[in-house]
């Protein structure tokens, strides 16, 4: 069989500003005259990524004969604004693949599924100011608990969070001809040593098994519909010797009707990081929810499409008493796409999220001042975030 | 419209030697028995980039119809000599474009516009051993003050210096149909938290702006006969608390005429290191300034090229007192380029550096020693570099 | 003449599981009521490279005219099973060559001659769980005493070791018309400085000349038959005011017969660390030795191949006395490949490494067990290795 590599990509650059305001929630006293309100961090910046995000790939596929294939896909992300990153990983995707009559079986980093309902069931698709909070609390709530492997200040690392993607992961996707019906499963090895006699050394990090993946997705996409279900239980922390192993446990559920005139989009998500003990404890810690929607629509005007987003993320933190509410953010976004060509347009994009009792999600840019080095003893909590990006998207 | 990404790159190795003598300017005394003259630091390397910096990149453009044009342009740095840098960065280039009438907008990291009158107008195109000391000086000279992003040793990191490429860019170029006339002027982003109110959360570094560059230049090019007149100014430091900003503004002017025996190149640099202050102390700090030139020629040999240029360049550090001369260093280089095809070439290179009064520039390889660690109390000073590129060149 | 880039690579993927088995030398006493027998490291991963090492690479060729070719070679490792390594090195190869009647001259970073019998006449072609004990054992046995080139945590280094490739090199192969045979040298810079007066400036560091290669291979290839014999001698230490240089002189010799139904392997392998002194001290340090051999064969079976090959490795301390037998390692590996395509082959591969006196040889996975963390006093010692490999090979 012939050789066939395509290489394709995405270069997508905008400007785009951000501005992520604090509130001072203790009061003006006599003693504290220098009292401020509010402090706002603010930046601009040449950005990547607004409308869809910056890559470059490698793939291709080999006809094997009677129904089978062989295919690979190797695809980084690059930073095309700073020119930093260049094919330095494959963490986008990174796998190998034999299909056929029975589905597809494919090894490597790929993405896991709960990822597809947050970007297809997205106006905005996971991408630029106007990503959903959904995407984005969920993306933090996943992070490793135990060290992952060790973060280099400047060298991209592609794990400590299997949300998105998994590495080391094996999946398996129905094939193609059932009547509208799509779906997959993956698993991923969280590769880390085992011992035996098992208490003798493993090591005191809380990672024995942390980077394990299993999920799922299934779905109906029909003529203007689309709706789909998805699982996810990544195992973010795990002490041998504590006996404990935390997980978050997840689920979505997404749909997309298109009228034609407009195109109608929802999702909700739920998902509680839970602590397992071997021997529970009197006091066991409380899990942690995180529940999320996203309602959105999109308009086609000619060769440009409007978009429209309002999405909500809420923690619960399950105690028995609190005296401040749980946190909770709720954002909207409204962007237009110009259409060069099929391959090229030009967007804009503002977003507004709105933090309630500590939440501190973003559109992007600084992190929210939460401590001020001059005026001590004040109390700055996160409180909106505004931005917006002007750019052009280029795919090749 | 049919997607057309071009792969191109150089490939040059050569085999490079070095030697770089350092002076004595003490005097022997009984006391110092151990008296050495002077200190030759002196390597032989396999090198890359000898004649053409070596790259792999990947560029495209797509009509969009009605004289518009998007493309991009990807380009890595690469050290073929030890395989140690692969596509890590497109650090040489990274953009996104629209093009037309009007001319061309462009996004991303790109080469500063000051860059282009030193390797045009420089008979060894600021690369090997024969590069001018006006665009090695200046490069070094435009170093970041303020921490930069953090440096990992072993990664390549493309911030820390805007002199001859800029992060984070807008650049507009005229149209090409302008009767000989062309130009470009560029912005780049420092991409710097702001504060408001100011006074509360930066950090004491020295960094508030640093990153920011504007420049343009503007050029004539008409037959045998090309002229081109450059300025940048680049923030190099910023102190917030300090109230200062460390800025290098920079002149050049660059022109080549093509007799056909010979090719003629001239282009002269003038730089000023500067601090504003928002509340000007009694004794500011002094600017630095550093002037030089090139002068060279090449002359064609049938399918070779002989190239030579005498450079020079010469800090002025304005103090109004001073035993010492400024530091100033000349240089010498001659070259020969065989031509195996169009893309093809063996080449050699000699070149000499003479330094005077603490000018520490070389050809390359070792740095000047300056100090002994077995004969304290000796004072060694940067004197001549020595060095030779023998080597292959290939594109494709 | 016309540019042609090919774009060529191999992603291979498996399930791979490793069990490293510490034994016990001490005794069960009284005092010690938790004697333990032994220790098992294990794990179960998705890895690459287990049939053919995963690559990315971009070559091409340009015909000079009058039979002279210029071509260059790039080639990156890849981790297609959790996408951290993209083209971020070009660690394979990277060179530059021009080639004629002569012969061929290659610059850059190469293969070194020794490994090209390593894997050439070892069934399992040094790759996966079935690598022969002559190749990991050697490329151990290599590395570097002295500091090489600073290690970052999470960034690929290609220096430290000469076994396999060498970095800055200078290559000559004879051109491929010798009637069978083929040959070819290879010199690698160390590329460290050297200080003329030389007493004065070298740093205490162990590595004044390490990283200097020079190597060979001669064969002889006709038909069925293959032999060559291979030589290298690397520069693994050098401390200048020590006096001592440490270098690895490495001889092979390998060949293959292929008798249609069965193509059987052979290799031998001797190596010696030394230690040379300017002034010879009254007990040098003693050499090592390490001597090895490959036995295999593989046997066609329809679009499949049977491989199976049995190593050894013997280190030899050239100790006047000692108490314990050298160290030894035997390897036992078997395996099928059964070819989808010329490009796409399943595979599946079990190996078995036994150790005796302190040889810690793996077929992979984790370090064995040398001290334990609840029970001191014991003393673990590395013993069997066992391991797998399922996976699918695709190559493009």
């Amino acid at each position: 069989a012939q050789s066939s590599v395509t290489l394709f990509g995405v270069v997508d650059a905008a400007v785009s500003g951000y501005s992520n305001k604090s509130e001072n929630v203790a009061f003006p006293t006599l003693a504290n005259p220098f009292y401020v309100d509010s402090i706002k961090a603010s930046r601009t910046a040449l950005s990547n990524s607004g409308y869809n995000s910056s890559r470059l790939g490698f793939r291709g596929t080999e006809d094997l004969g009677g129904g089978l294939a062989a295919s690979f896909w190797l695809e980084a992300p690059i930073t095309n604004d700073d020119g930093q990153t260049g094919i330095s990983t494959f963490a986008r995707r990174s796998t190998v693949s034999l299909s056929g009559a029975f589905g597809e079986v494919r090894l490597g980093r790929d993405y896991a599924p709960l990822y597809w309902n947050d970007t297809v069931f997205d106006p905005f698709g996971a991408n630029g100011v106007g990503a959903s909070v959904v995407f984005t609390a969920n993306g933090a709530f996943n992070t490793f608990n135990g060290p992952a492997s060790p973060a280099v200040a400047g060298v991209p690392s592609v794990s400590g969070n299997s949300y998105a993607r998994a590495s080391n992961s094996i999946g398996y996707f129905l094939p193609p001809n059932l009547g509208g019906f799509y779906g997959q499963v993956m698993y991923a090895f969280h590769e880390k040593d085992k011992f035996d006699s098992g208490t003798v050394t493993p090591t005191a990090l809380n990672n024995s098994r942390s980077g394990r993946y299993v999920g799922g997705r299934f779905g109906y996409a029909n003529g203007p519909l689309d709706v789909a279900l998805a699982y996810g239980n990544s195992t973010i922390g795990d002490g041998f010797y504590a006996g404990t192993t935390t997980s978050v446990k997840t689920i979505n559920l997404g749909g997309s009707y298109d009228f034609g005139v407009v195109k109608l989009f929802g999702e909700y998500s739920t998902a509680g990081k839970e602590v397992d003990y071997e021997v529970t404890p009197l006091v066991p810690a409380a899990d942690i929810d995180l529940k999320g929607y996203v309602v959105g629509a999109t308009v086609p005007v000619g060769p440009g499409l409007i978009r429209v987003a309002y999405s909500q993320a809420k923690y619960d933190f399950n105690l028995p008493f609190s005296l401040v509410g749980d946190p909770k953010a709720d954002k909207v976004a409204i962007g237009y796409v110009h259409n060069l060509s099929k391959r090229t347009a030009l967007y804009a994009t503002v977003a507004r999220v709105k933090n309630k009792n500590g939440a501190a999600l973003t559109v992007g840019g600084p992190s929210f001042v939460a401590t001020s080095t001059l005026v001590p003893g004040q109390a700055f909590q996160p409180k909106t975030s505004t931005g917006y990006d002007v750019g052009l998207r280029h795919a090749f």
